[in-house]
């Protein structure tokens, strides 16, 4: 049988050429570093509903989806014809415009805590804002986060994002020491960690739903508990919704929970798939912005940026939060019932040996290793046999043309069918097969 | 005679409506600090070539150009062309593409610094890891920058930025003890203060040209006396150029004055538009970020970003720079000789009241107050009568249908005639007689 290395060359040779000279023009020739993977990442061509295409012509089933953000699938028509009128009359206006302010209308609607938003083009740019403006409001320094939790690269946020969490991620990003990290999932232990810091806590972030750290829901019982922390502490409670909002419901997982956060973070899912960042706060919280009453020691300084509301991006929030408000029972059904096979298939196709974690459409297997046996925080998920979970996926991509970015979640669009899970499962059957 | 204000009313009923609509969605109604002006902003509705039109259809001469980033004026179809057709085949992959690679190699060829790039959404990004970049490469912590010097607004270079300069320009920013502000074009004074940090020195970041600052070039020598300085004392040097990149000619500004930049940051007109910050630099500095090869603690954790190296930015960008490289010499011939021309006009309307700073296609005029005669700083420039210079931008908007936000320099694209800068000096020959 041939390694799945072997299958792989052989399939991207065109990629290989490609990738030999990409990493002329760009270390370690991609322009993100989780893009890369073993030997070599396949170049994409075009992608199409549920399909990425490599120059080779491999068509894969793609369970990346863009960084999660693309829950029609690619180039989705109920995006696409928007945009492609926006774009006519122009992509760019540096001045106020009017669609913004009826995507706005829409995002309101769905996120009661968006009394007043900003956007911005990154969740990297909503994180550092949503930092800032906690430090400003309360006039305090220490801002605590969960292992293994990732808001993006700001350097206010740099740090316990990736095993072993308390080395440093990063030289040059200076002192961190205004940065706490908390065990996700384990209220004593944080609340421990919030006691010794509480006098001078500006606020918590936190994902209620580990993303990037592992595909792990948060309790009811542990976002609570940091809420009710934060607020009894004089402290601002921030929710990054970035992956979570509008994946699972025509809003975010704070509603569902009843959970009462001072700011709520999107991108992704909301922008369409264009470059977005969204600052959602309650009024009281988002007045501290505000650059016709307040001073400068006085305001935090939330600007927005070249690209901020750009028309295209406004347009395609728009367009997709009109579709997903319309077809939300069908849609979220839909993807969270495919997620639910594919964990159960998956948890079968492994038997005992994984654990798979996630809820409605995005789900991950986690190879239990190292005496965990369940996975509530990133930790638990970092000491999991992440190497073997990398092999799996890579495997997948060479012998089945199933995509996972290695070592990543996967998450469900709407144009993912029941016989896509099935070919996932019987592709982890197989590799299943072949590790015992 | 109407005031401008009641005239600006009148024309703006739909806008003003719209904009209080805003005002119940947004902080302060914008999506950006500097979109705002008094009595409120005009709600743009459309653009397209040299014009942006509002929601009451009043059609402006626009020389804001998207924060100067449109160098062939809005909607052009030199871009939109080939950005159509890859919206059809995706807007987003999440991997490796093809387009980038193309896009890298004209990059490369123009700017030969790029020996490696890495692409982001953002000016605030690249230049957040511009400087991530100098303090990992030097293991020191301190950044120097310029008085008035715009950066985005990444928290590590957020001092500085407006007048008065030692006021902090935010609650909430933390201790800005690591950055020093020097004064721009002021070489001895510069260096004075930099002798000062000098053991501790990680870069100077500095624009070539000051864009937010006052339009305002910089000399030769002073940029070269930086730059000796860095290099002699171990430090980088990183020259912002999301201004001036590809604005003066096809290329940058350090080519043409033989500097020696480590690090050009790259935005605006090579997006075409589109979101995109771009880091150039040596391969020698841009292997620090390499992470097949460092370990955390290492190297300088430079990410990218979702929506980094997406293909809609990476098409724009491509098809700008194609077609400014065959059209170089008629490009930059004629939105030169215009800005030459709206600078002679202005100058000549204003009649020794002002000094009208820029080169190439940037220009801005400064009403001359407070004992100023001579424009070579922010300083210089934020001491001047700019109440005076929003009222003149504010009266063209009221009465001439001319746009440039309120207080900002600007910008000539390929679509603007002599009749426009005609127009333009005409309006200002008005707004001058009034002030008479």
């Amino acid at each position: 049988m041939y390694s799945a290395n072997d299958i792989y060359k052989k399939k991207t040779i065109k990629s290989a050429k490609l990738f030999e000279k990409s990493k002329k023009f760009h270390v370690n020739g991609v322009s993100h570093n989780i893009r890369f993977f073993e030997p070599y990442p396949f170049v994409t061509k075009s992608a199409k509903g549920k399909y990425l295409v490599d120059v080779d012509g491999n068509k894969y089933t793609d369970y990346w989806m863009g960084h999660w953000s693309l829950i029609l699938g690619h180039a989705a028509p109920q995006v696409s014809n928007f945009v492609r009128k926006q774009l006519q009359s122009c992509w760019m206006h540096g001045t106020v415009n009017d669609i913004t302010v009826s995507f706005s209308e829409i995002i309101q609607k769905a996120v009661p805590v968006a009394e007043k938003i900003r956007y911005v083009s990154t969740g990297t740019e909503a994180t550092m804002y949503a930092v800032r403006i906690a430090r400003a409001i309360t006039g305090r320094k220490i801002i605590a986060k969960i292992d293994g939790g990732w808001h993006g690269y700001t350097t206010d946020l740099l740090k316990s994002v990736n095993w072993p969490f308390e080395e440093p991620e990063s030289a040059g990003i200076g002192d961190q020491s205004q940065i706490v990290s908390l065990p996700y999932n384990d209220l004593g232990k944080s609340i421990h960690i919030l006691d010794s810091v509480k006098s001078d806590l500006a606020g918590i972030i936190v994902e209620p739903f580990l993303g990037g750290g592992g595909c792990i829901p948060g309790t009811k019982e542990y976002l609570r508990g940091l809420e009710e922390f934060a607020h009894k502490n004089g402290a601002l409670f921030l929710l990054d919704e970035i992956v979570t909002g509008f994946r699972f419901s025509f809003g975010c997982i704070y509603n569902t929970m009843n959970l009462d956060p001072d700011i709520v973070t999107l991108g992704k899912i909301v922008g369409g798939g264009f470059p977005i960042g969204v600052i959602c706060g309650k009024e009281e919280i988002m007045k501290v912005v505000d650059t016709s009453t307040r001073t400068r020691a006085d305001r935090s300084y939330v600007g927005g940026g070249t690209f901020s509301a750009n028309p295209v991006t406004m347009t395609a929030g728009k367009s997709i939060l009109e579709y997903l408000k319309k077809n939300s029972s069908p849609v979220y059904k839909k993807i969270g019932k495919l997620g639910n096979q594919a964990r159960r298939g998956l948890a079968k196709a492994f038997d005992g040996k994984v654990e798979v974690t996630g809820i409605g459409s995005l789900f991950m297997p986690h190879f239990l290793a190292n005496g965990i046996t369940e996975i509530k925080n990133a930790s638990d998920a970092s000491r999991c046999d992440t190497e073997l979970l990398h092999r799996y996926h890579f495997e997948m991509i060479a012998r089945d043309d199933i995509f996972f970015l290695p070592g990543k979640l996967g998450a469900i669009s709407s144009v993912h069918r029941e016989s896509d899970v099935k070919d996932l499962i019987e592709a982890s059957n197989r590799f299943s097969a072949m590790i015992n």
